[in-house]
């Protein structure tokens, strides 16, 4: 018998995917995926829509059955079938029906791990208690849809994309919708001061957003509802906690099978997805992949990597038997490109954020801030994007990109992800030949802005301040009301000695908001008042988000001053400190 | 006296764009732009959308002002102007102020030349009539939008964007609008199977569109209507005829001054952006530009690349004084990134088509139609996006695009855009990492689907069929009525000898529609019915849009058939003949 036998743990996204491209690169394999629950090749990315009454039907969350396995890929899919263990040896895996509680024995060839991840379940008083979901598979979200009929408030455990999804989704339901986050920040893939703008839109669309906020029990009132407590000593009374506050690799069988893991928990595997075993693979949620750009190892439980890394394993795995028909391929690592629509904003991101930066102590890196429109201004309904780039001061190279707003924000960081795939540099992206109509554009494209913002910097003809050096402190905004405050006073009472700044925009602009230290002298005068500024100083350049101070850091910078644009001008800086208007939880 | 003085011919787009960069560069420069209408930076592409009162204020329009000019940039804009000539041997201009009809004498360092383009303007009895227009400036479109008052009906001559935003705006504003293109399709810059789409659409929105239809002369009506008599011996009466055949460059100053002109009529420059005198520079519609994919010159009035090459310039004429601070550039090519919104469809397009490479001989290419949604098919609201992408079979470098759809078009073209600026391959586009979620897209995205598509073909793995090779003909769809229905009888009377048409869909889709000589075999069922097909003829497999025909590829290739996938499948059948269902004009 020569034909391969190959066995898949696992059959969503990676798995099935892999599954499904090993019959296309060979058709005389046997293949046959176990999946533990009742379902393949589902949609769990539809889960939170699914509750939410957004996809109405059970049904379209399958994207592909049993059935459609077996009749158009020769496929047999064994669910509800628990993989108990691998004989890595003898190449056998041990394996129960758990409808019948039947144990078999089957061998491989090669081997499949695709069992994804699971949600992690904190250690906390309570936790167990009825009201209590995660939100993973199609079962739990017909309980909780089942739930919603009692439920008139929510706790959701966990500001991620997930968490928030849930959110958005309950709160469509009817639900009042508390948020509780540990950490200071919404989600972790933005930076502290882009996710202090989606905290704030959130507030704005009702839900109760909590950061540093730390749950030390959970109990069962007598009128069924539950009671969270809070480290801070707080309480909320609740009908049901949702807890999203992260995914773990399911990397049980793998570990007891004696594979390597990462630092993570996840399966560690080559750049083909083989892992210390040659005869065994692992793709998805469960494997360590390493950054793109830092090389680091890390967990990135994202659809479309599953996808492309089940492909490239399919490739692999048949690619020793039919060489040279498949041009192998090896996995590039992730970018971490992601997206999530919360009530009309969408935010995405690619490639790696200052956080990553800071924390990998990669110190030659610098960041611009804008805030250009979707499309043209003159044409109606435009909407500005909030974006931050960040890249290599060495060489211009494109680092990463977070980009918030109503409309066009994914095709922005689309555009950039493909050019940091590529290596671009901003040079790259300020030359970019984007789509440009009235109505989908303009004929310098945000892209193309941040590429040009960069690069001029990079060119010597547009020196930046940061924030956080205004601050007088380390990137970060205020972490609660007290420290805004704070902040505030800072700006307010002490006299700024490191710098002068000067409020380019109008009077009329300057009085409704600005910094308090600031003098305003319009753009337009500034030529005929370059006497009352000071050649010993610096001088740092606000406008409304950057181009007017920008024009007039070169108007100083070649009249001999020395002047810095502080980066997205007035813009950024309301983004930075939202927390002084709304915070109010403490 | 040191003070450099630039003087710049035409203040929109380029011209300005590049004004403002000079000064950004250069504070000590004496900048001063000649416009010989009266507004400069006006937006001319906003034009169409303020006839159709979705832009409603005609000061919108004017994206900058000779106040902003003198006050924000300290740049003298002289507008009513008008440039006589050029004196290259004493570097000065000829000069008129149209207001006061006096000539004077402008002396200059280095002259831009932005004088743009002027609508063609084509030579038929009529042509001059009243009713006639070109929508070239704020004028025009004052003029037209005061006809409107009186319209009723319209003829557009010209189905290019321009005319094609004129025709949808006039349609919303109550007019009837003709359309009538001298060639055999719609869009230019489109392929004309996929064109072909586009005039489909435009039928569906109650333009009446009628291509190969040329004007043989015009007259007036005794009650001041005009009739269009066409070559075919047609005649239409409509209120106003608006002519977009297209634009020709502006070079008439240049020509006279003996710059060298290309072959299409344009200024011919180097790569940064300098005529053949060293001290003149042009951008904008005026110069000829390089095909950054074929390297051929060509006329691109777009207004994206009119900034960059106003950039570009900007910098090479101040960088010979400040050498070391501006780090030159080269102009890199025009990729013809473009997008045009008609009735909701977008309509978008980057790189070469496939008209341009059987121009240039350019016979190593491969093309390939899909037609994905926008967004996963279980979120409600998914749109189909038709896609073609063209590739070198050599090493899979991508070539072009072109793009349809309702919605995420332009994203979609964007990136694959930025891919061929990085000198991309298909293998790239494959392995792109975009955002993903259910609302936004796709875990295999419509641009990694493309590049799977076609890295499965370069690998050997899926064999591709031209529908061309089944019409038996050349890469064209029906031009009318009359050969719509003599293709259609080809397909169904002669019994194709080439390859038996296998169609893999189920019988239920079968039945609604197929390729006539067809037979029906569904994906499910293929591996148990392969005796029915022969193993001497070539099979060519169809499905709906490609995929399932791709599976059976795969299945008959591992069979030891020969077999190819009929690319895009029954949509891609579907746009090919559009005509064959619609035209009635004949």
């Amino acid at each position: 018998m020569t034909q391969k036998r190959i066995l898949i743990v696992g059959g969503v996204a990676g798995g099935a995917t892999c599954a499904a491209r090993i019959r296309r690169l060979c058709e005389k394999c046997e293949i046959i995926i176990f999946e533990m629950g009742s379902y393949v090749s589902f949609a769990n990315c539809g889960l939170p829509y699914f509750i939410g009454d957004v996809i109405v039907e059970e049904e379209k969350l399958l994207v592909a059955t049993p059935e459609l396995f077996k009749n158009r890929f020769n496929i047999q899919v064994c669910t509800d079938t628990e993989v108990l263990s691998i004989d890595k040896a003898n190449k056998t895996l041990d394996v129960r029906d758990l409808a019948t509680g039947q144990n078999r024995v089957e061998r491989y060839d090669a081997l499949v791990l695709s069992t994804g991840a699971s949600a992690v379940w904190p250690d906390i008083d309570g936790i167990n208690l009825p009201g209590i979901y995660a939100l993973r598979t199609i079962p739990d979200s017909r309980q909780i849809r089942a739930a919603l009929e009692n439920m008139t408030r929510a706790v959701v455990m966990g500001a991620g994309y997930l968490g928030l999804e849930l959110a958005e989704n309950l709160s469509k339901r009817g639900v009042k919708v508390t948020v509780l986050q540990s950490s200071n920040q919404v989600m972790q893939t933005l930076d502290q001061e882009m996710a202090a703008f989606v905290a704030k839109h959130l507030e704005q669309h009702g839900i109760d957003c909590r950061l540093n906020s730390n749950v030390s029990s959970f109990q069962q009132n007598p009128d069924q509802t539950l009671s969270v407590n809070l480290v801070s000593g707080q309480q909320i009374t609740t009908e049901a906690v949702m807890i999203s506050i992260g995914v773990k690799p399911r990397a049980q069988l793998a570990a007891q099978a004696g594979l390597e893991l990462g630092q993570h928990g996840g399966i560690r595997v080559n750049e083909t997805m083989q892992t210390s075993d040659p005869d065994i693979w692992a793709v998805g949620d469960v494997v360590e992949v390493r950054n793109f750009i830092t090389n680091e190892w890390l967990i990135c439980p994202l659809a479309g990597p599953a996808n492309r890394q089940g492909r490239l394993a399919a490739a692999h795995i048949v690619g020793k038997d039919v060489a040279g028909e498949t041009a192998l391929m090896s996995y590039r690592g992730v970018q971490g490109t992601s997206v999530c629509g919360i009530f009309g904003l969408t935010v995405a991101t690619t490639g790696v954020n200052e956080k990553a930066l800071k924390a990998a102590d990669f110190t030659h890196y610098e960041k611009v801030y804008l805030h250009p429109g979707n499309h043209v201004g003159y044409y109606p309904g435009a909407k500005p994007i909030h974006i931050k780039l960040l890249y290599d001061t060495r060489n211009g190279k494109v680092l990463g990109a977070q980009a918030l707003g109503e409309s066009g924000v994914a095709r922005r960081i689309d555009v950039i992800s493909a050019f940091i795939q590529m290596g671009a540099t901003v040079y790259d992206l300020e030359e970019a030949e984007l789509c440009y109509a009235p109505q989908f554009g303009a004929t310098k494209d945000p892209v193309n802005l941040a590429g040009m913002i960069a690069a001029n910097h990079l060119r010597g003809d547009h020196p930046l301040a940061r924030w956080e050096e205004l601050l007088d402190t380390h990137v970060r905004v205020a972490e609660n009301h007290d420290e805004a405050q704070q902040l505030l006073a800072l700006i307010l009472d002490d006299p700024f000695a490191q710098a002068q700044i000067v409020d380019v925009r109008t009077a009329a602009e300057f009085q409704q908001k600005h910094i308090p230290q600031a003098v305003n002298i319009p753009l337009d005068s500034l030529r005929d008042r370059l006497q009352e500024l000071s050649r010993e100083r610096e001088i740092w350049v606000v406008c409304g988000v950057g181009q007017r101070a920008y024009n007039a850091t070169r108007i100083l910078q070649q009249n001999g001053f020395r002047v810095r644009n502080l980066s997205g001008g007035m813009q950024t800086f309301v983004t930075l400190q939202p927390q002084i208007d709304t915070d109010a939880h403490g």
